[in-house]
């Protein structure tokens, strides 16, 4: 029984990594890597500076997405001086995020939102519960219409 | 100065987690978020039970690698130990392993391994160290001649 759900998750989106300072990170990743910059924003209500970056000539493929807090309140200040930066989510592309979100409510999975949230290039978003999920924080991202995904 | 690397880092090859029951683990993803086991293998040297997933309709695209300790003096079975389960590593696809490790020493990134190790289905595999990659466990992987990447 698992067609409900299957039919709505169609990649994996991004993986997303905490890192203390966004420039910085963009710097060691495509200097080292070679991976490129695609996009970059400030997100006040999820507290973060965050840039997705691609590995070169796969730009339609999952990206990287590194997540720097903008202030100390922030989940992501919060996971770095709990658990110091690395690997912090990954994301899962839905073609319905609040259709995917009941779904695996139906399952017994708990989500972060009542109500799907704005991501990254106004996507719309909301996470499953890491207690739920086997200690790894899942993100659903339904593109915004008309996006390149 | 990234034209050495930058050419050999293709895609985002998969993403790692760590879980104690690899059996549970593939029936909870398939279940809830409908992915597809392309692969299953027991890698001794790694102390491994894994499997590689993907997306439904997206399997040339990134995968979910499940990593199961064989036994406790497994990589996994300490982290999982330290960490509990949950996001473990990020591996890149590369042309070429030795090439990508040499390019990374140079420019003063510790490698795991001084040579290539085999990795999932053939392939050739080494880990840049976290401490030298924000914390993260940076695999590179160069799929085996032939393989469906
Ligand atoms: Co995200
Ligand atoms: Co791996």
């Amino acid at each position: 029984m698992n067609a409900d759900i299957a039919r709505f998750v169609t990649a994996i989106d991004h993986v997303g990594i905490a890192v203390p300072d966004l420039d910085v990170a963009i710097a060691f990743y495509r200097d080292n890597f070679g991976l490129e910059v695609a996009h970059e924003e400030v997100n006040e209500e999820q507290g973060v500076r965050e840039a997705m970056l691609h590995a070169p000539g796969d730009h339609g493929g999952t990206a990287i997405q590194l997540l720097a807090p903008l202030n100390e309140n922030s989940t992501i200040a919060k996971f770095i001086g709990r658990s110091g930066p690395g690997l912090q989510q990954l994301a899962y592309r839905v073609s319905d995020v609040d259709v995917a979100a009941d779904a695996l409510r139906a399952k017994g999975l708990r989500l972060l939102y009542d109500n799907a949230k704005r991501g990254t290039s106004n996507s719309r978003v909301n996470f499953v519960h890491p207690k739920d999920a086997g200690g790894v924080l899942i993100e659903l991202v339904e593109p915004a219409a008309g996006s390149a995904h």
